[in-house]
């Protein structure tokens, strides 16, 4: 059965009946595994206005979902995914944070709401649906990446460093209120058509752990007078001296201390490794060979 | 006591009162009048990334807000307004409707969420928001307006008549399906700064009740067998089948059967009761003299 | 050689030489079929700050058009086309109608701007920059379709009628002004991925002729009177007034006067061309079984 | 008269004239000032589709802005800014860079194109325009200032610092490639609702130096290396690497050097300087009391 007009939320209770058994032959698969986690992203939505009932679709997505969260083994947490477009252009099921919310409070408390950075419409505050999501205790993680139009899947801290930085500002400010039911994954979800995925990822852990250690440098205790006292400009300085902060030196040792190097990039380069492995490989046409 | 900071979310919790008091002052003058809702909207938020803890803001809010829904009497709702952005430019307390969702489920069952057509990030599907917030039974009503860009307070259905349209579609879906709960408020909230500001409210009253009428004449059978059998373009054609039909002749005999004129803007123009305002008048200053 | 860092633009001119050659084997062809203008759409651009020098990749580009420019006939016009981003995400060389603009002044006269109403930033007013290119001698044509986000491809006057109807509103008052050198080029560019293709080109041909109908009986003279006493609301009633009229029985008429269907869609389903040719056909994999 | 239904592009030319008029008596104060430029930006445009021919409307900005051309003296030159909307809801006479660069090439080598950096539709790439204008030989310079949503007039470097470094990125790349006629204008434009204006100031002079200095840092031939290899990421790194480079101890230094603070915002405070102002000055009402 097609998932061409959908599939939790398809009209005919056949394909919603597949796209469940789908999903739970998921969690027995994650079991043998040892994940604790299944990840519900649904591409179901349509191109015209009319072609779907937006709430019948919603109903029969949510009804879906009860089967598959019923399935859950009891230590595992369900992460929901919401993107603002694309396939579907007109309507998206799960379309922002607020379905997303809703829908997982329907579901119960194992439901909860993953964050992708490119899914959101143009100019959202994204570290305040972050904090949103912690405040009501529905924070599943983060699909991270960049974007600067839709979901442009690019390295995490390309496009706009600052806003990686106040995400993890929020996460920081999190743990120091001891959030209750604070638990977030941490994924990164990229696609890499010009660069070598392998040192795409390097250096978007890089930036994370930039963000991170950034993050960790504010002087709290300063941020939090300054906003009490409503010093705009003086609590705005406390996170820009965090973020103006270069902690490359720190997260180098960081990294050596952890068996790692210095300069994950260019060891990667001089060893040699990819040019090794290309020569191994047999080549193959179609897409993975434009990564060489 | 200056709102300069917030109102509702003040880091002072005296300010905090002096909101509360007013909107609880709000409500004894509505009680007079006859009101059975009270809406509120703040300007709460931030210019810069650090002015204010953006958790502890949302919880200020809501606790004060705790004390305004404790005033209501058991007749009234409390109507809350979200916004993207503006006064605040950097983050805003309830910046969207699943932060107003949110917020309104933490209050209770009288606390509904109300929809400006302008508060929304770009390209956001509204009429989906609509459709979202009554089937979580929390759609206050409406603000109506139109938009191009940001909250621009235009005449309603003057920039995206299509969009008007579609929203009016869910509500005569919600009626059809005798959605619990509903039955939202209707209000318009424009700004008139180059047209004549009763001229303007004809034509959006106009404008609104050609979307009332256009939804009110699709055939929901078509279009649910449509939608039934994954049809895209045939739901999407019953749709556009009654938008591009010319209701205006309808529209006219409806007001003239209610007393009213043919032809409104027409009529008033023709009676000329705003030069024999104007001369009624004394010239004033200030931004009024810019109607005339 | 591979187009994957660029293809006129690109910094080897090896590969700027074969797309060159590729460009000038296209003339070739299109002289043998008749054509008389060639559209260059280059997917150039980067996904990193950095990757590529701004400046330098357009001056490639330029550099590269040059040499297609003179390898056109004299009685050929190249048209450009410009788009925000898709597949580079953090910079596209002709990104927007601007730099469009710029390089087909650099080229000469016979190189236009071609407009595709997917390919613009958000909230952008089309019908504005298709006023702008007829005023500065540059406008190509179209490449119509409709869109809520990005590049959607989705049928042409399926998501906001009222704008298409406002671009041809601008063409027929170019034409009126006997606006030089205009003569665009009309071309549909969309994509079906659920819905019958031969349906939505169908339905896209009605909705465009739609928008030219209701454009051809705006009362122009009504509406220059409302524009040149600044009667707002008065000038927007002359468009409405048109937009609203319900050309669908001229339309039909006018079909069936030209040897057509009065309801196109409604006979391609009865005649169940589509059923007899899939019958006809072999199936087959990949994704054109997806149109059945 | 008024300019309510706009300034120079306004239909009546009596009004028209009186703005030129304006703006030439802004050039002859100028003159004795010492200034060499002249900045015009007109609020023109509409709030209605059709009320307001968009091509008429650019013809007599034009055609006005030629009388203003004419009155410039030898060494002066005009700077024009664009703005995508405000106070204009559906179209803006000067919108984007593309109206404004093809307004600036009809009137002659003086007329150039102000960059402000809040007054461009979301998402777009505002460096790229920076480059476009450069290449084509019409930057005029800036309105600094930062933005999250549209005109939001914040504090430089406040929501985008890497936005502002790719910008003075591009201008150190015009430098080294000693770009014909780049001899930009720098000023801030800024709105200072919730800190204190003097602070601001220093704190975006402050945001722009540092801006200015990790552009300055970085490798460019590393970076060209890269770009001419089509290394993707290495090229984004050698910008990544001067971005992170802590700059504020030179900052500071360069700051002392030319006689001024270590740490402006932290001197000034202690200063006491805006108390005093404040208890030498009477209190006053309007907006102005708000800053105190």
């Amino acid at each position: 059965l097609s998932y061409k007009f959908g599939s939790l939320s398809h009209v005919d209770g056949a394909v919603r009946d597949q796209a469940i058994a789908h999903n739970i032959e998921c969690i027995e698969i994650g079991r043998k595994l040892g994940s604790k986690a299944l990840t519900v992203w649904i591409a179901d939505g349509s191109n015209f206005a009319g072609q779907s009932n937006l709430t019948h679709a919603l109903d029969r997505y949510i009804a879906a979902m009860r089967e598959v969260y019923a399935a859950l083994p009891a230590d595992w947490r369900v992460f929901l995914e919401h993107k603002l477009y694309e396939p579907a252009f007109y309507s998206t099921v799960i379309s922002d944070w607020g379905s997303n919310f809703a829908a997982a409070q329907e579901l119960g408390p194992k439901a909860l709401c993953l964050v992708d950075l490119g899914h959101h419409a143009p100019s959202v505050n994204i570290e305040q649906i972050v904090a949103r999501l912690i405040r009501f205790k529905k924070l599943a993680g983060f699909h991270f990446n960049d974007s600067k139009y839709g979901d442009d899947d690019l390295d995490s801290g390309s496009v706009e460093p600052f806003r990686l930085f106040l995400v993890f500002n929020e996460l920081i400010d999190a743990v120091r209120r001891k959030a209750e039911g604070f638990s977030p994954a941490y994924m990164i979800d990229q696609s890499h058509n010009v660069t070598d995925p392998i040192e795409s990822l390097m250096q978007s852990a890089i930036e994370l752990q930039r963000a991170y250690a950034q993050a960790s440098i504010v002087d709290r205790a300063a941020l939090e007078a300054a906003q009490d006292a409503n010093d705009a400009l003086g609590g705005h300085l406390e996170l820009k001296r965090a973020f103006t902060t270069d902690v490359s030196p720190l997260l180098a040792v960081a990294r050596l201390r952890a068996g790692g190097a210095i300069a994950p990039i260019e060891a990667y380069r001089a060893s040699g490794y990819r040019a090794r492995k290309t020569a191994e490989r047999p080549a193959v046409g179609g897409s993975s060979a434009g990564i060489v």
